[in-house]
């Protein structure tokens, strides 16, 4: 499903590297003592060479022959394809399957009635030039877990519905109570835009693609280039997922056969109002037949051949949706390499695997790229190597409904993983670009160590120099310049949209996400153009970005499973939160006034997390010294400091979970709840300033505070241990 | 003509006023002694209360009724109707003619020959909303002075075709040369498009209207709203008038019937290619048609349906024009009222007649206004009242095609021009907004106090206090605010692009053009569409602005006729000045490097003119002490200083000229060479710093400063004189 509603950010990086790429395996890895770096440099030297481009191509051919969308006989087969893979491989591996709640449409219907009649086509042509685009068994165009419904009314236009659109509509005198509205896609996740119409009283809502988004203004359109064709729609999950993701029966537990479920009508993430993508195409004689005032700024024109009106009519409109609401099935592959030191401290990596049609780019791309990883595993594994902790490898069904296979999972696993669970790294989808990370900010200069020591495809330098490269050149001033020095490598904090949601804001595992993005905007996401030809014309020609993709994930998830000691870093962690504290010191006093609220207990909270940081460093740096052999000796106790370690990031939780939607619980990162995907830092107090209450912004912060000096005091445990050895 | 292609400036104002506008008219009057603000009063609420709406109404319906491009027969027919109007008023007036080069088109193809055929339409259809767009005898869309030629090429999208836009196309490998180029109005004056185009090898221009510019992007289009509709297209001159105006065949002199012509071959100002502007409907085809590169950024994109792209190719185009060049007549209307007094002492007022079509806003809105004008003061000399010094009314001929009637009558003129001419007020179309004024900067307090003085009707207002409404309005930050309140009123200085061109930037004669304006947006500029129907429409639908412009305008000259001392302020002529040697010292150190060029003696002379201005006020101050009574028996003195003070504009002219373009003479104010219409300050100066000339920068630095110390050693004379009163 992964962000798109803007272009993807790829994390830029630090200053000049004094080590020429060729040098880089030698360079320092944290966790492992200087004299591990040579049998490093082996193993990685495998995870990195072993992925090939041949069979990249080829298990991406095999999987998206076929339309794939969860529940449909092609992703089963996916899942079985990928079953049988790993088993050919020597991995121990089993599908796992859950059920959920999931709506197929049965009647999709748009007409303007009025000033003239046009019935919406609501249908994606194929294209000759693409062998895969004319299959049968494409899922229609349609926004999952919207509601039935048959209403007629007034048409407003709502920009891309967000809150502010709701601000400028009111200056403007413009109501959309009993009104059907039609928003842009993109500024928001999409899932907020009906509910934000719902919220101000609209009885059915319509997305459009706006061809200055991602269709012709951008660039030329499929086939003739990658960007959206005229009839070409996003489909895409509306589901509530700010409140909780997964199947909408089961909040909080694991989605199995048979087992516990809300009824429907208890279900708090459903739309309360019929809502479709369409094409422009489709809007075009739509907007054309609005009225009302002109479009009040360029912000809230597009690419189309009109004049943009807000209405509300005299465009009349007819909006006739209808769902085959059932229980489906979900199968997830999951497959495992087992400890051979820590067997019960386990490093998961997932990517989801069903698509919304063929879905070359999302997601088969990273699944594939997965698939490849486990087999070069599965080759390191004949040279004798055995992970010093447990590998968990799972390709997720039914992400693009709303994460459900990886929640439902996740859920169902709780209290394993929040004993076991070290790092969950998600992966979905990657194309041409540059090597990306988000997440956890313990992990930043393991993220940054990671990308150093990656490819750049394109240019053959390493991919942190050709971040640094890319974020020069786009510099526009020497201050410019010297910022981004200054600011180094850095990793962006995770809202939601993938299938790390569960892991990182629910059980509150350390978590990354991790791919190669960025270079080529496209406009296919969520069509049935988004195809192998597509794939292999304008993302990965030759699969050196599935190569690099697969190297990169590999030589990381080795590093964590590896690893004397984990390596997470309290002084980053402390140095990204108190940035966060900083930016709502600041906000709050913008929208409270000041003295409103009080942040200082999060700042000496912080604070206090740096310095203990600083002694874990110091200790750490003593223990590394010990060397390989020195540390050969001391498992039982590392045992127990890596474990102090990964479990920081569960100190971070809200015992209660976040205000309005207890399910998030992770005190420095959550979604939106009126962004969507977009990620809201210290989501509890940040939220509370937002809407404009100082009283909870002060209790969230006491949560807050409370939860990294939680942090800090493992800190200093794991710290006292690594003396101790 | 007047300038279009950037929203009209409208000249800002300052800080607050306290007096209120009830009291205005009794507030000080730069030129009177204060005893005379009575008389003052009253003269000036005849000149604003006559003006009446029901006959600016009637003349409008009159004037614009048929087509009347210069030398048309509706052409002939306004001048006639006016010189009725001004003798039925008791007015002497006469027509004076001239003749001029003007083509008038023959045969207009263009053509798309590959990838598909499309012959362009090259017609603007009748609305039947609107009674004037069907009339008989419009003339064709097309650029008048292009060259004849029957050219086949390749097409190349230009952009604007501005030089900047050349250097992108070097950047992406595109080459003109041999081709044919299609460029966006706007960003430049039309003329510069095809002459940079010829410079760059091509082979014919087209110039087209895009709806992001002023189509259905901005708005709706006529007659759903004002901007302009799918085959809508922009007539006007490319005539290259940066080098001269006027007829291409007399430069320099006037251009009587019979007198001395050049050949047309040695004519400078007649573009060397063919060249076209075309609608967007007609444009589409063309640029969908286009290959290679993709528009490099959003500035290269436009509000078409399609994926710009830069060509060259495959879209093969024919441009097939010619045209039927032939001396044709031009009937310029002027009427006098003698100067009582100083009947030497020329004041001057002019607007344009002729129209590319109907022309209801451009110019007849102004050419009616100016008539209403001259009847106010036909009834104001009724009451006894006789102006001290003469004024000159003109209705002049062939602005559109060049500045033709204008030019001609003031290089035929010249000497006698040099000598009485004290000021030449502009006025050229008007509509919906505010009052604006630029010009020579001597007169910016002058111009501010007739804006304090004029009314604002949309608000009741005066008009002064409207714009600073308006301008802090548009404040995004207290620094701006505080920006506007320091800058306070200013006038913009004056480039090219209506009648004003011969006097200011040839006989350098002080100048101001001055109307209400740039409240609405329109794309109906040279089109069939600028009729009666939409002027009421949408510019002034009660000819209230219209009576606000024959108001402020008669207000103005009865000042400039009355004054016992001319309002000249050389206080803020030099302020002025000084800012442009700052720039102009940023911009050398910039383009050329430090030292490369030395402003200090500009600088120098700019602040003996501050000096001199200062002490100049010093005297005026204690001659208005005089009062009236004291003042009425020196007028034989009055008489010199006030020679002294109006030929300080004089000085300014370099005598041999600007570089490359001897016709221009003011050091202080020229179009740009590349700009076209848009004003390049001290040009000589500006001009050699843009090219990296830096000897050619010193050279005219010293002409600059020397100008400036002519007119300093002026105003010290007039000085004395006043000293000596």
């Amino acid at each position: 499903m992964v962000e798109r509603y803007r272009s993807r950010h790829v994390s830029v990086l630090l200053g000049l590297l004094t080590v020429p790429a060729a040098l880089a395996a030698q360079a320092p890895i944290r966790g492992f003592p200087a004299d591990a770096l040579p049998d490093r440099a082996r193993i990685e030297a495998i995870l990195r060479n072993t992925p090939d481009t041949v069979r990249l191509r080829q298990y991406l051919l095999a999987t998206t022959e076929e339309p794939h969308h969860a529940s449909s006989p092609g992703s089963k087969a996916v899942a079985e394809y990928a079953l049988a893979r790993f088993k050919e491989w020597g991995l121990a591996a089993e599908i796992e399957e859950f059920e959920a709640l999931m709506p197929i449409p049965v009647t999709r219907h748009v007409e303007l009635l009025a000033p003239e009649r046009y019935v919406a086509r609501l249908t994606e042509p194929a294209i000759p030039e693409d062998k895969d685009s004319g299959d049968r068994g494409q899922l229609p165009t349609y926004n999952a877990y919207s509601a039935d419904g048959d209403v007629t009314g007034e048409l407003v236009y709502i920009n891309y519905g967000v809150p502010e659109d709701y601000e400028q509509l009111a200056r403007l005198g413009v109501d959309v109570r009993g009104k059907i509205v039609i928003a842009k896609y993109g500024r928001s996740w999409r899932g907020i835009k009906p509910k934000v119409a719902a919220e101000h009283g609209a009885i059915a809502c319509l997305i459009y693609s706006d061809p200055e988004d991602d269709g012709y203004y951008v660039g030329d359109v499929y086939p003739r280039g990658p960007m959206r064709p005229e009839l070409g729609a996003q489909r895409g999950s509306v589901m509530d997922m700010p409140t909780y993701p997964g199947d909408p029966l089961t909040p909080g537990w694991g989605g199995v056969k048979g087992g516990r479920k809300l009824d429907r009508r208890d279900a708090k993430t459903l739309v309360t109002i019929p809502v479709l993508p369409i094409s422009y195409g489709d809007a075009l004689p739509l907007l054309r037949a609005l009225g009302g005032p002109v479009a009040p700024n360029d912000d809230w024109k597009g690419a189309l051949p009109i004049t943009y009106h807000v209405g509300p009519g005299p465009a009349r409109v007819r909006v006739h949706l209808q769902f085959d609401w059932q229980l489906r099935p979900l199968y997830n592959v999951i497959a495992k390499i087992p400890g051979a030191t820590y067997p019960d401290q386990w490093i998961l990596q997932g990517s989801h695997h069903d698509a919304w049609v063929n879905g070359a780019q999302d997601p088969t791309s990273s699944a594939v790229a997965l698939m490849e990883m486990a087999r070069s595993f599965a080759e390191l594994a004949k040279t004798g190597w055995r992970p010093q902790r447990t590998l968990v490898f799972a390709l997720w069904d039914g992400e693009e409904w709303g994460l459900l296979g990886s929640t439902e999972w996740g859920e169902h696993h709780a209290d394993e993983l929040r004993e076991k669970a070290v790092l969950y790294l998600n992966t979905d989808s990657y194309g041409w670009g540059w090597l990306g990370t988000q997440g956890s900010h313990a992990l930043r200069t393991f993220a940054e160590q990671v990308t150093r020591d990656a490819n750049d495809p394109k240019s053959g330098q390493g991919a942190l120099e050709a971040l640094a490269a890319r974020a020069f050149s786009q510099a526009k001033t020497v201050q410019d310049s010297t910022r981004i020095r200054e600011r180094g490598y850095y990793i962006d904090a995770l809202g939601s949209g993938s299938d790390y949601t569960v892991f990182l804001d629910h059980l509150t595992v350390a978590s990354l996400n991790m791919g190669y993005g960025g270079g080529q905007e496209t406009g296919i996401y969520h069509s049935i153009y988004d195809t192998y030809d597509f794939f292999v014309r304008f993302l990965d020609p030759g699969f050196h970005y599935g190569k690099a993709q697969a190297g990169a994930v590999g030589v990381a998830l080795a590093r964590l499973a590896d690893a004397p000691v984990l390596p997470w870093s309290f002084v980053d962690a402390a140095k990204t939160y108190g940035t966060y504290v900083s930016e709502l010191d600041s906000l709050a006093a913008k929208k409270l006034g000041p003295n409103r609220t009080d942040l200082t207990a999060v700042r000496r909270a912080v604070d206090g997390l740096a310095e203990a940081g600083r002694a874990f460093d110091a200790a750490y740096e003593r223990v590394m010294a010990l060397g390989t052999r020195g540390l050969a000796g001391k498992r039982r106790q590392l045992e127990a400091i890596n474990r102090e370690i990964y479990l920081t990031e569960r100190d971070l939780a809200a015992p209660e979970g976040l205000p309005i939607r207890s399910w998030f619980r992770h005190t420095i990162y959550a979604p939106g709840y009126y962004t969507g995907y977009g990620v809201k830092t210290m989501p509890g107090v940040r939220e509370a300033i937002e809407l404009d209450r100082p009283e909870e912004a002060r209790a969230q912060a006491a949560i807050v505070a409370a939860g990294v000096e939680r942090m800090t005091a493992r800190v200093r445990r794991a710290t006292e241990l690594l003396g101790a050895l």
